[in-house]
């Protein structure tokens, strides 16, 4: 089997290491615009062939996987659907999806794309970061699948299988709505309690020090990568800003609570926030 | 030596355990409001005693220990202070200090009480989740040190060094403010963010099989006790809402960037959140 991947930082790197853990005969060719990353990734065993070109990449696999960042898939998307030849499948990994549909909607080859997102990551990026097991018991989201071949799109399933991934299907429009809630918030979140603490601790640095467990955990993902990030903000800004109107309000609520003094309401506000016991374990 | 903690839960009970993993001979009095906890507390080898009341347990130890929600702190202090024999000295665990110095400043055995905070946690609670090594390579706060004896403030030390933490001095007013920022606005935004997406996915808690670890790690601290945690808001309610108006007001900026889609912004946003890199490994 031959695999390419577009991208060699944490996700496709991993992507790369975690099929070749698991295949005998598999050859993978890598593009990345960074050819520091480019070579770095070819020294870390992560890709056996190191592309000339972005299309030599996309003309050389089976498979053919885009792990760069959403603005830069959506914009690349239809050179890549207009390369590909009848046994290749493409399969894009980015955190948004739906404009990303959208840019392959119209095209003729629709059915050889598969619209894709692992449900897995750490805060850290680069080749460098990559690891075989990243994807060990993760999901694996598939957005419009009705517009894919059945036949690619089993196989697919069978290569995240492999991987340790189960597959579960969304449309794009859900998946973006959802995903705006249970993953980019919490991105906004971490990144804005990381500019509120850096500008009130700047001169004071060694309070930091002081910092426990529970504020790591908080601001973890303001470690991710803002060129990654950026264009995931932007490309899903509706629910984005959906979401985030919803989380102010509930911080205004609390914040009224709390000027207030309002004890029962403080405690009733935690009771219920703490609920998430139930589903997270 | 004898150790008497009041409370017997995460705080107090791992205290306990920590001191009897490293004392040969140490016997430990325990009290708790509960009875269930203080069985327990028994039954877990966290304390030898289980004293008949609060009163039978403060007169017990050469250490006295007083390791619950913040309010009950500053409530019964006086009257703790008030049974203080001159061999015994008082310590306090409380997350917010201001109110529980100014409840002691004018008692004459002021010199016997150290308000200290220890800097160890998780978001789980009861005897039950208490284990010997919560305190190792962690920070011990002490504050207003200037108003303890000197002699048992070494003694103190000594004690935190022997579970595996250095002390720091601060004053009570900047441990609230400070503490109020890389803490306790934490748990404020983890119980909003938990509200959020619990409000938005109830019908579809599915959904929440697909939040990846980011997610799970922003909402950690929302599985924390609202018993503990609504006093610890309550009581430093002044400088929790000077952290949350900064946040509100960072989080208002980052809205405006993306409803205007402004990309340099939204990227300088991050660029700068991201700088907690360098302090927190």
């Amino acid at each position: 089997m031959k695999v390419s991947i577009i991208g060699l930082g944490l996700i496709g790197g991993s992507f790369a290491l975690a099929l070749k853990k698991r295949l005998e005969s598999i050859e993978v060719f890598g593009w990345d615009n960074s050819t520091a990353h480019l070579e770095e990734a070819k020294r870390l065993g992560i890709i056996d062939v190191a592309a000339n070109s972005m299309e030599e990449a996309v003309l050389a696999g089976d498979w053919v996987i885009l792990a760069i960042p959403v603005h830069a898939i959506e914009s690349i998307l239809p050179t890549c659907l207009e390369l590909l030849q009848a046994h290749q499948t493409l399969v894009d990994f980015g955190s948004s999806k739906q404009l990303i549909c959208e840019a392959a909607d119209q095209h003729p080859n629709r059915g050889q794309f598969i619209a894709a997102h692992p449900i897995a990551g750490t805060e850290y990026s680069g080749p460098g970061a990559a690891f075989a097991n990243l994807y060990e018991d993760k999901v694996m989201i598939v957005c419009d699948a009705g517009k894919t071949e059945e036949k690619r799109l089993t196989e697919f399933r069978q290569l995240c299988k492999m991987v340790g991934m189960e597959s579960r299907h969304l449309s794009a429009a859900e998946h973006d709505v959802h995903l705006a809630y249970v993953s980019h918030l919490s991105h906004v979140i971490a990144f804005g309690l990381s500019n509120t603490v850096l500008e009130k601790e700047q001169n004071d640095a060694h309070i930091l020090d002081l910092a426990g467990s529970g504020f790591a955990s908080t601001v973890r993902l303001a470690k991710s990568s803002p060129d990654m990030w950026t264009p995931i903000f932007q490309k899903n800004r509706k629910a984005i800003l959906e979401s985030l109107d919803h989380y102010l309000q509930h911080l205004n609520e609390f914040r009224q609570m709390l000027d207030t003094d309002d004890r029962e309401s403080i405690h009733n506000f935690l009771i219920k926030g703490r609920e998430i016991r139930k589903i997270l374990k």
